[in-house]
């Protein structure tokens, strides 16, 4: 059974008790965070950030780059002045390059030249190194022309076999 | 204060009743939720999601598009095979347009072309209707080369106001 056969029952669940339809659009924290797609990451509870006050911004490995659009917008439209960047140890990005995954994708399709120059079109922003990641994202934000100047900027790492978060940056 | 001097005590209670240190990195679901980073949204919560079931991926407005390279590697390495493309009521993306937004970072920055050149490079991606938004990104993932053929592919709209999720595609 797909999944989303179970949305409604699951969501009828949460709206029942709702009581926050009055929150206002800018989060209240001036919070953004940039994390990663993982299943086993949940910045809500894991950082502790309630309904209302944070953008969450997530991607395939979390990347700064790849936000930067939605980082714009959070930061010029809706008043966010804090950006945490919160990567994760066993992450996916670290076991693949754009060669492999380029290769995979057309070995899946083979002979289909569309497929072939799609996924070549696509930096796929693998990483070798966590730590050293969440510190390249940082620093992309802090020499970003687009990044208001006065963002408070810090970067984490998440465990995904504790549950703690660590700061690196 | 800033937010993150909050992190580590806030993560040390989750972090100390945490048992969940073994979960696989692929998702147990099979599945990828395509959502917006809007601080009212959160997917766990409101769709039923446990930590470990589904790739989350989130930017402003919960573009399809935006999310390409994350889905591509949620469905050819992480093996998700269905993916819920879930905006929502009130989003920040009605309220302004690729023109306006590039208009109101110049006029922060005024004379400054490395900014002027860097907003104009970006599509911010806004819309003017939500429930077009979730349908045009879904004909966009059943249409895009990459997206696997066998995925399972529907649009949601959440409700700000009353917690409430409703199929529209």
């Amino acid at each position: 059974m797909p999944n989303h056969e179970n949305f409604p029952s699951l969501n009828e669940s949460y709206a029942s008790s709702f009581d926050k339809g009055d929150l206002p659009l800018p989060p209240s924290k001036h919070l953004t965070v940039v994390t990663c797609m993982d299943a086993r990451v949940e910045p809500a509870s894991q950082l502790g950030i309630n309904l209302g006050e944070a953008n969450v911004i997530r991607n395939a490995g979390g990347s700064a780059k790849d936000a930067l659009r939605s980082i714009v917008i959070s930061q010029r439209l809706l008043g966010t002045r804090e950006i945490a960047v919160f990567h994760h140890t066993g992450c996916g990005m670290l076991t693949f390059t754009n060669e492999s995954i380029r290769d995979k994708v057309k070995s899946e399709a083979p002979g289909d030249s569309t497929v072939a120059q799609a996924v070549d079109d696509i930096d796929f922003l693998a990483f070798s190194q966590v730590e050293k990641s969440v510190k390249d994202d940082v620093n992309f934000l802090k020499g970003n022309p687009l990044v208001l100047k006065d963002t408070e900027l810090t970067g984490w790492i998440y465990d995904v076999a504790t549950g703690k978060v660590k700061r690196v940056a």
